[in-house]
């Protein structure tokens, strides 16, 4: 896989884990083969940009049949990473932090949570979930030692950037941010964001309309 | 604002959210004017769909002006329907609905959680971050009486589509699914997704391009 040389563009790579949850449950649904326009609506994109996008993994379907499913879930998990574990760390055990370790999801999913740091030494030594927290400060030696290829900052928003910092200075280079704060990384450093409320203003834009409006009828709005 | 007709595109709507977190921040730092290329590069799309977007709003900036901070802020925020509150249901109360609940970002955004639910009799009673658990069985009064808007799913995915359609059926117009489980809504109402693997298998893309590939360089692939 290290002659892999195709770029694939951002926008691509974000949509490759829709295809793959859509993929896993073709499989589980024991279906062989599936058309790029039904691909296409499962993931809630267009017929075009599956293919497009499928084209990037090398994968172009077969006329009249579609792509097989077993072949290319393997690809896009290939593609993504996923034959492998990449162990994470969650730093920040307060609510969002203890519920992110108990989030089977990211195990299954070949995330395991490998360790849980706190600033605050009163909560150094709980167990949550089989991991015991250990101290901040602890960041260099854990990441040498279990090999931590992620850290999730679930931190208070002011706690977030020196985070960071504290996980690039202990050689991780992946970095996903739950913290409502906008932190600088080097540029070798992967850092994305999850924003719990974004879900919500969408929710309101289309919720408002809905009841405020009487030229958008709600079955178009909601779509 | 009833008469509000215009057609806003989806994904145009679902670039609002991340505008409104750059101007808030613009904002805070008392920068009154902003120019759609500085908006952009915060935002992280091009200039040119910063400018095609606004011009949904009615927004055209002024030209070697820019954009008014604080009246696209208001704007925004009004298109969005943030300039009223949007009362929330939480249902499922283990730790990622408890860390929902906890989680101050939503108040203050215009979320307030306003209800807990679980079908779990032994939480019934609870007190999480000031809000007594209740039964899921209460659901259509609860919503009766505090008006709810928006339905947070928390659940395990098994209880996902029955939690959904309980929320269809006591009136909630608006749903947040945090279940690993896909579910299935009458068009009237909107569903939106969170997956929380998502984020990770987009950063254990870059890492292995990353700690793999020779022909993508950790800088390029990082942005």
């Amino acid at each position: 896989m290290a002659e892999r040389a195709r770029r694939i563009p951002e926008a691509t790579v974000a949509r490759l884990p829709v295809y793959l949850r859509c993929l896993l449950e073709l499989a589980e649904a024991k279906i062989a083969t599936i058309s790029s326009e039904r691909l296409a609506e499962l993931a809630g994109v267009n017929a075009a940009k599956v293919r497009k996008d499928l084209s990037y993994l090398g994968s172009y379907g077969t006329r009249g049949v579609g792509y097989d499913v077993e072949y290319l879930l393997f690809q896009m998990s290939r593609e993504l990473g996923l034959t492998q574990d990449w162990p994470v760390v969650i730093v920040g055990v307060g609510n969002l932090g203890q519920a992110l370790a108990n989030y089977g999801g990211f195990t299954d999913r070949g995330f395991p949570i490998a360790a849980l740091v706190d600033a605050d030494r009163a909560k150094v030594g709980q167990k949550v979930h089989g991991n015991v927290v250990r101290h901040i400060d602890e960041l260099p030696a854990i990441a040498a030692e279990v090999g931590i290829a992620i850290g999730i900052i679930a931190t208070p928003a002011g706690a977030a950037q020196e985070v960071a910092d504290r996980l690039v200075a202990a050689g991780i280079a992946s970095i996903l941010n739950f913290a409502p704060a906008v932190i600088a990384v080097p540029p070798s450093t992967s850092l994305r964001k999850v924003d719990l409320a974004v879900e919500l203003q969408i929710l309101s834009f289309y919720q408002q309309r809905r009841s405020g409006s009487i030229a958008v009828g709600p079955e178009r709005a909601a779509n």
